[in-house]
């Protein structure tokens, strides 16, 4: 199949697949986020080939996400930690994971869920605007040209939403 | 390359991907929230092989995420439309936008920004607790069982976050 670089696209949704688009990424960060760290365990919870799952964490490793910490000098064991810049992707796990929990498994079928430790409840997270604090309808959300847009074609004349 | 499915794992992130997780399609995703309908302007604007293009499009009316509407009865010709399922991704672009416009293409060079009609304001979407109002931090989310866990190796012992 071919495939072209998202790495020239002028939009931030490209370029973060550039770097989490990948079959299998997504998934290799949600164990990290359940504290896998090892090689030998993401082998064995993925089921991946080991070529294929070796270049998917060394891209990790290049794109500043995760970073490996030597565990065992003698026989170059690492562990694979998430970074500042891996940890700041949980909020795209966590809105994948509610989207798969409503629609594909199903309201009373979700395989696994969150507890706010903070209240001791139930959560689900919601999107709220960082300005008002109130809750982002899509609706209520209107794409504008940012500072670094230098492809307007980017930016339909319609666009209404994110 | 090998490619297992990921629709018999117990994971809703897991079965997201085998939705959305192609090479591509929250690209389509990403022009469809833009108000992007017909195959010609999502060929223009993604630069994508056409056979390709039909193939995702076809998948996610399959999954019932677009929906296809004839404009052109005569020739064929159809939009492809989000349908509640489809509508159902705005946060996880949000996020991913948000990810990629903070750690690849840096503060200050945004290629679009959002604006909350509701207030007024540029805005970030940030995950809040849907029980105690909050906003959530990594560190204070809990994963564990739900109804739907038939596959307990989901969730490692440790399991410190989502």
């Amino acid at each position: 199949m071919h495939r072209a670089s998202f790495e020239d696209m002028n939009c931030s949704i490209a370029r973060s697949l550039e770097v989490i688009g990948e079959w299998w990424t997504l998934l290799i960060l949600r164990d990290a986020f359940l504290g896998i760290t090892r090689f030998e365990e993401f082998q064995e919870r993925l089921g991946i080939a080991r070529n294929i799952l070796a270049t998917r964490l060394q891209t990790l490793v290049d794109h500043g996400v995760l970073e490996r910490r030597c565990y065992e000098e003698a026989r170059g064991r690492y562990d694979y930690l998430l970074t500042e810049k891996g940890k700041a992707l949980w909020p795209v796990l966590v809105t994948i994971r509610q989207w798969g929990d409503q629609w594909i498994a199903g309201a009373g079928h979700e395989p696994l869920t969150m507890v706010h430790t903070h209240c001791g409840e139930h959560t689900h997270g919601v999107l709220t605007c960082d300005h008002c604090g109130e809750r982002l309808d899509r609706r209520d959300l209107r794409m504008v040209p940012g500072p670094g847009l230098h492809d307007p074609s980017m930016l339909p004349n319609s666009a209404p939403s994110c």
